[in-house]
């Protein structure tokens, strides 16, 4: 039913291409050589240009179709709910995600959104593409120059995706509130957005996103790869229930400066397609998952390309976090979570750890070791001009043993 | 020093530029506005032309640079040799490999070798471009109608890369003697290719490219992905040393027919670019450790999607195996291997499994199930028209019970 509409598309325009080229040979005014071959030329080029505009062009389709014939981007999309993987595939053209960091993991992760056919994007970055970004996927040497969300939102090829573009540092204190607001209202019908993803790559912007999504209460999904480009992670927050990045942060942090400032010159970070093309996919496959609700939405996924070791682990939130939203999400969750189990009397369907004993005894030697003791202190440790450690853990700490080996792996 | 001669080659060309646009203002006839208008639109045509062609182009580099500048597009790719990763990455220019599919997952791995800098990149595949391939990566709706080599070859970014494409089947007798050929003496300086990726999407074209692997003792990767597109894997197979593909083929296969008649009309595999982009990632992060030795190469690593599990498994190879070159490298490693023990005396290095009993007790219960009486017989499975069992293992077979759970595995 759709294509019908895209061929009449196309036959009207072949219809004022021809019109328009007739007219333009009746406008001919001379018959000396010269003037014949310009308009020749002319012809030729206008002819070439409308042919390669309509040709082929994928044009808006008002509803999803699962027909499987060569001309439906969406039928191989489609064809996952015959194959009972996801019960209704086309509610995600009612899901809006702001993505910010349109770098090596975002750009392919808003490219993959937008091939599936989400309803609404929103990009934010305030880099430019340079040359130096052509060794991961997605830009092109003759977008160098351009800024990143104009060059995203040029090349993006889903007549059907809404697409918004925001050229701008979120962690100003105006662009903040341009965010915030954008994650209140700037969804599909000015509602609220489904998901955030966080592409970024430093400290200070994670930070932001963190606030702004504790703030607002919205689930998003953090991102990152390594500097020496062969490791990566993906975690799910959703403020309340799960460790939020302000939780669970590095030990060292810039102090007061700029952080791009503490990397030396002539130094830059590696990086690879490959990694960061993994970690859009399982951000990405994550985000498809908690939006068209199938599978299990991972809570945290490592990747050490080395030796192709997936790490997993889910992180609770911190009662002694520093962001007090943060703190106002963990109350309003537990009180939620106690009326669940005090109308339901179970704890069925929630996270809480089953702690009897299983085996009572251990022939194997397997134990859980005290790590707590082994976090180096302040004073063992000499920083580098411009870091500071930005707190120290107290032997009596309430934090889980899970945080604190996150701490310590920060530091490797 | 490099980007001297690219800025030198800009300036060259913006010299001719202009001598090319006097030329044509030299060449104007007669002085009519209508005349005017034309010579004018003539040559802003020629300017915007040339300035999109060279402008930010990525120019042929002629040695590898680290140097940190945005213009460098090696400079995140040499920094692995920095961070210790990678000894020698200006090496992958000397490195041929080979894909076969060029499809949603050879597509983005064509695309990754080709910023990654390869030597040289031979791609094999004999469809189109269709809308209905746009839900996944790589391929512009523009390109639709072009076959898949020529749009892949048309889109590739990197001038340093030398890319030769071969828009033919593998499987029929005549291009199955170019694609040995290729292999034999495609690679640079007309040697062998040190690598051939498979991503293709059907059973026939795997067993080409393992025999033809076989034959001409070329290590080779697999790769595929599930019909419901939430799950893929990518295998190491080197000759005599793993398992072929023919020594774990699937169970069930087409009989003398065409595989593609088997799928019925108006179905189709539904996919993802997600899946398709982390198999890619996985692929050619693989494909890289081998080529430049760095990290650990994977025997093989399967990806759930539902779940974000990762199984890894080493198959062995199997001495019943229907693949006579097979059967034949094997002989020759177990010499080569045998040679090494003796020259030796021990069998440090290689992949014998140690049989020492490590655990004398086994309280927890933890045991090796035989899987072979599980095997269903073939009176026990209804198969439909045009499929037959490829074949029915003998009860006492020799073949390790990894080989039968693969098996297994194929039949779920």
């Amino acid at each position: 039913m759709e294509f019908n509409v895209v061929n009449k598309s196309i036959d009207g325009l072949c219809d004022k291409l021809n019109t328009l080229v007739n007219e333009v040979r009746n406008l001919k005014p001379e018959d000396s050589p010269i003037g014949n071959c310009f308009f020749n030329l002319v012809q030729i080029l206008l002819i070439f240009y409308l042919y390669s505009f309509i040709s082929y062009r994928w044009y808006f389709i008002a509803k999803m179709s699962d027909e499987v014939v060569d001309s439906n981007p969406y039928s191989r999309l489609m064809a996952l709910k015959r194959m009972h993987i996801v019960k209704n595939y086309e509610n995600i053209r009612q899901k809006s995600v702001v993505v910010v960091g349109i770098g090596g993991v975002g750009s392919v992760a808003a490219e993959m959104l937008t091939r599936c056919g989400i309803g609404k994007l929103l990009l934010f970055d305030y880099d430019k593409v340079e040359l130096a970004n052509m060794n991961r996927l997605f830009y092109q040497p003759n977008q160098s120059g351009l800024s990143k969300v104009e060059a995203a939102c040029g090349t993006a090829i889903n007549p059907d995706v809404d697409i918004e573009i925001y050229n701008m540092n979120i962690t100003t204190v105006d662009n903040y509130k341009v965010f915030t607001e954008k994650i209140r209202n700037g969804g599909l019908n000015d509602g609220k957005v489904d998901l955030v993803l966080s592409c970024v790559d430093n400290f200070e912007a994670r930070m932001t996103i963190n606030t702004a999504c504790n703030e607002e209460n919205q689930v998003w999904m953090e991102s990152g790869v390594s500097e020496n480009a062969v490791s990566g992670h993906i975690q799910y927050i959703e403020p309340g229930r799960t460790a939020c990045f302000a939780c669970t942060p590095p030990l060292i942090v810039a102090s007061n400066i700029d952080e791009r400032t503490l990397k030396r010159e002539g130094v830059c970070a590696a990086s690879l397609p490959t990694t960061m093309a993994v970690v859009a996919g399982f951000l990405v496959q994550n985000a498809l998952k908690y939006l068209l609700e199938f599978g299990e939405v991972s809570p945290y996924v490592g990747y050490n390309a080395l030796c192709d070791f997936f790490p997993r682990q889910e992180l609770l939130p911190n009662p002694h976090c520093g962001d007090r939203y943060c703190k106002q999400r963990q109350e309003e969750y537990q009180v939620t979570y106690f009326s669940l189990v005090l109308y339901t009397g179970s704890n069925q369907g929630t996270d809480v750890v089953d702690t009897n004993v299983v085996h009572d005894d251990n022939s194997w030697g397997i134990e859980l070791v005290e790590t707590s003791s082994t976090l180096p202190k302040k004073n063992e440790l000499q920083l580098k001009e411009g870091l500071v450690f930005a707190y120290e853990p107290s032997e009596q700490s309430q934090v889980s043993n899970v945080f604190l080996i996150v701490i310590r792996e920060a530091m490797k």
